[in-house]
C-alpha cells in the first residue's frame, strides 16, 4: 500500500470540527447539542441573494471567467469604494472560491515552499492548514486574552524575522478573538512590512461588524503598501451566506494578481450560481444590514456578560466579529469539551465548543480557553451558557479559583 | 517590492484560456470568434438541476458537511451502483469544488514536494498547473496521434520510473486525446501500478461520451487497486453544467481519505447551490442523457470528417469526450492560432483553437496540433471549419504536402 503524503500527515484536524463526530454520537443517545463551536450563523441569508437563485435566468450553468465575473467584480469595486472607502478598480479583484481559497493563493504565490509567514496567535486554525498545504511554516506571535489580545510588540515580530519570512497574516476584525487593530498598530504593522519587504496578507471579512463605536480601518486605507498589501475578503459571513463560497483576492500589485491569476486559470472558475447570488447580495438593504448587525450585538453582549457571571471564567469584550475566546477554570479545554459532549448533560442538553489550544501553535497556550460564537439565537445561547454553567460545576477536572493562578504559572 | 514566488513564475498560462485576450481584441474590432478552444459545452444544464435552483427551499445558505452533503454522496453511490457497475459506499466519496479541486486534493495528500507524477501525454494541461502548485514533478510519456493516441508501451513508463515516482494520473476518455482505454490497456497500468506500489489516479469526469460500441472500464472495475485507486469525477460535463462546480474524490483507501478531509475541512466546504443542483441533476431522466450523448456524436461526425477533408489535415476519430486533437500543415499551431485572431477573417468570422504544444511537456511535440471542442451546434461548427479552411489557404507559414515530412523529422 503507498503511503500517505508528509504534509498530509501533518495536516492538522481542525479544532473547530474535530469534536463533530463525539457530538453526533451524543445525539444518537438523544441529547440535544448547542453548537456553540462552528461560525455558522442562523440568520436568514439576505433575500436578495436567495431571490437571484430562485429567479436564475440562465440555461447553461457555465464556467465564468476564472477571474470571475466582471459584473460581480465591478460591483464590489463599487462597494469597496462607497462603503469602505476603499479605492480598487475591479480589475484589482480576483473572485474565489470563498476566502478560504484566496489564501490558498496568495501564499502559492507570494510564498516559495519552505519559507516562513508570521501570525499573532491565537488564529484562524485554518491558516495553519493552508500553510500545510503550500508547505508554508507558520511562525507565531503570542497575543494573550488577560490584554484583551491587543497587537504583541512589534519587537516580538521583529525577533521571529529570519531570511526565509515573506510575509505576515493577520485578521481583522479577529477570528477567534475578536480584537479590531487599531490605526496605530496597523501603521506599526505597515512600518514592519515596509522595513522587511514583505507581503501583508488581511483577512478582512468581518469588517461589518464591529462594535461600540470602535473605528475600522483596513490595510488598504494605509498609504505606502500597493505593492505589498493583499485584502483577503468574502461574501459568506456579511450576507449569513457561508455556502456561496464566493471570496475575493485584492491586490493593487499587478504582477501578483497576474500570476494568481495562473492558479486560478486552472481551476477554471469559481462557482456560478454563488456569483451570481454574490452579485445580487451587494445589493441588500440598510435595513437587512441593520438588523445583521443588531442580532450579533445583542449575542455578544448576552455572551459576555453569561459567561463573566460564570464564577472562575473570563473573556474580555470583543469589539468586532461574532467569536469570543474564554477562559475556563478547568484543567484541559479540550478534555472538558469532550467530556461536556461525552458524559455531561443538563435537562437533555449539552454544548460543543472549539479548544482553544487549536488556535495556538505555542506548547500549552490556549488550554485552559475556548473559543465560542456567538451566531445562534438569543434563546440557544442561554441553553447553551446554562449547560456551560453546570458543567463546569460538574467537571472532575475543574480547578478551583485559588489553584487557577498557580497552575497558569506551570502551563506558560 | 517583495518578488512572486518560484511556483509562481513557473506556473504555465493555460493554453486553453491563453488566446481569450487577442479574441476579446478580435471581437472588438467586430470579428465574431467561433469558440473551439474550450470545453464550455452550449446543451442546456439539465433541467432537474435547473429546477433544484429555481425552487431551492433553504433560506440559510450554510456551510455543508466538509465531505460534502450525505444525501447527495448516498446518490452518487446509487449512480456508480445502478450506472457504472462500480460498487462504492457514500463513504467512499468526498465531494469537491469541481474535478479540479480533487485532482489537487489527491496531490496534495499522496505526494511530497519534490515527488514525481507519470502522465500519458498529450494531457489535459491544468494537471500541470495542479502539480506544479504541489510541487509535483510531472512525468510526461508521449502518445501519438500517428497512432490514435493509444496507451504508448508500459516499457516506456517503466524508463521513468525513479525513486521519487508516486503515482500515474490518466484520464478516461481522454482529454485531449478523445481515446479510451481499453481493458487490456488499463490491466497493464493496474499491473505496473502494484509492481511499484504507486497511486492511480483516474479522470473520468466524460465516461457517459464514448461511441462507436466502444466499451467503458474505470479503474474500479479492476481487482487488487482498492489501496491504489482514486476516481476523480465531476457532475459538469455530464449535465453540461461546468459553473455548478461540484466534482468528486473517490476512494477505498481509507487512510487517503482520511488525509484528504483534513484538507477539505480547511476549506470548510463545496459549494452548497452546486451539490443542491447535483444531487437534483442524477435524476435527470434518460431522454436528456440521450439527447446530450445524441448532440456530441453527431458533433464528432461531423468535425472529423470536416476536418480530414481540409488538405493537409489530420485527426484520427476519437471514441470518446469532446475533444479531437488534429495536426495542421503548419510552421507553428500557436503562431498559426494567433494568426487567425489577428489578421485573419472569412465572412467576418475566425476561430479559438488551443495550441496543442501546451498538452505536451516534451520539446516540440504537438506543435502542429490544436485541440478542438466539438460542444457548439452544428451550424457554429459549420462556420468554425470553413474558417479553418479558409485561413490554412491563406496563412503564410503553410507547409506544404512534400514539406510535411521533413519538417516532421525536423520537429522531432
Amino acid at each position: 500500500m503507498p503511503t500517505i503524503s508528509k504534509r498530509g500527515t501533518l495536516m492538522p484536524n481542525s479544532p473547530i470540527r474535530k469534536l463533530v463526530p463525539l457530538a453526533e454520537e451524543a445525539e444518537k443517545s438523544g441529547k440535544k447539542i448547542i453548537r456553540l463551536n462552528i461560525g455558522q450563523p442562523d440568520i436568514a441569508t439576505s433575500d436578495k441573494a436567495l431571490a437571484a437563485i430562485r429567479n436564475l435566468k440562465a440555461t447553461v450553468i457555465e464556467y465564468s471567467h476564472s477571474a470571475g465575473m466582471i459584473s460581480l467584480r465591478k460591483k464590489m469595486a463599487e462597494y469597496y469604494h462607497k462603503k469602505c472607502n476603499i479605492d480598487v478598480s475591479y480589475e484589482d479583484i480576483l473572485i474565489t472560491t470563498g476566502g478560504s481559497e484566496a489564501i490558498t493563493l496568495t501564499l502559492l504565490t507570494c510564498l516559495n515552499a519552505g519559507d516562513e509567514i508570521l501570525v499573532p496567535e491565537p488564529f484562524y486554525a485554518n491558516y495553519y492548514s493552508f500553510a500545510t498545504s503550500a508547505d508554508v511554516k507558520v511562525v507565531a506571535i503570542s497575543s494573550h486574552i488577560e490584554e484583551g489580545f491587543r497587537l504583541p510588540p512589534i519587537s516580538e515580530f521583529e525577533k521571529k524575522i529570519t531570511s526565509n519570512t515573506r510575509g505576515i497574516i493577520i485578521c481583522n476584525p479577529n477570528n477567534p478573538t475578536g480584537h479590531v487593530y487599531s490605526r496605530a498598530e496597523l501603521e506599526q504593522i505597515r512600518d514592519l512590512v515596509l522595513k522587511y519587504d514583505l507581503f501583508l496578507l488581511s483577512d478582512e471579512v468581518y469588517r461589518e461588524f464591529v462594535y461600540d463605536g470602535e473605528e475600522f480601518t483596513s490595510i488598504m486605507h494605509l498609504d505606502g503598501l500597493e505593492n505589498h498589501a493583499i485584502l483577503i475578503d468574502s461574501l459568506s459571513k456579511r450576507y449569513s451566506a457561508t455556502g456561496l463560497r464566493t471570496g475575493a483576492l485584492v491586490t493593487k500589485n499587478k504582477q501578483l494578481r497576474d500570476t494568481a491569476l495562473k492558479f486560478c486559470q486552472a481551476r477554471l472558475s469559481p462557482p456560478y450560481v454563488g456569483q451570481v447570488a454574490g452579485e445580487a447580495a451587494l445589493d441588500s438593504s440598510d435595513e437587512y444590514m441593520s438588523y445583521v448587525y443588531n442580532e450579533y450585538l445583542a449575542r455578544r453582549n448576552f455572551v459576555v456578560e453569561a459567561l463573566n457571571k460564570i464564577p472562575g471564567v473570563f473573556c474580555s469584550k470583543p469589539k468586532g466579529a461574532f467569536y469570543i475566546m474564554a477562559k475556563l477554570p478547568v484543567d484541559d479545554a479540550e478534555k472538558f469539551s469532550m467530556w461536556m459532549l461525552k458524559e455531561f448533560e443538563h435537562n437533555g442538553y449539552s454544548v460543543m465548543m472549539a479548544p482553544g489550544a487549536g488556535f495556538y501553535t505555542e506548547g500549552n497556550l490556549g488550554r485552559q480557553e475556548v473559543r465560542i460564537a456567538y451566531v445562534i439565537n438569543l434563546e440557544q445561547l442561554a441553553i447553551g451558557m446554562k449547560c456551560l454553567e453546570e458543567g463546569l460545576k460538574a467537571y472532575p477536572g475543574r480547578i478551583l479559583k485559588e489553584n487557577a493562578a498557580k497552575i497558569n504559572v506551570a502551563l506558560s
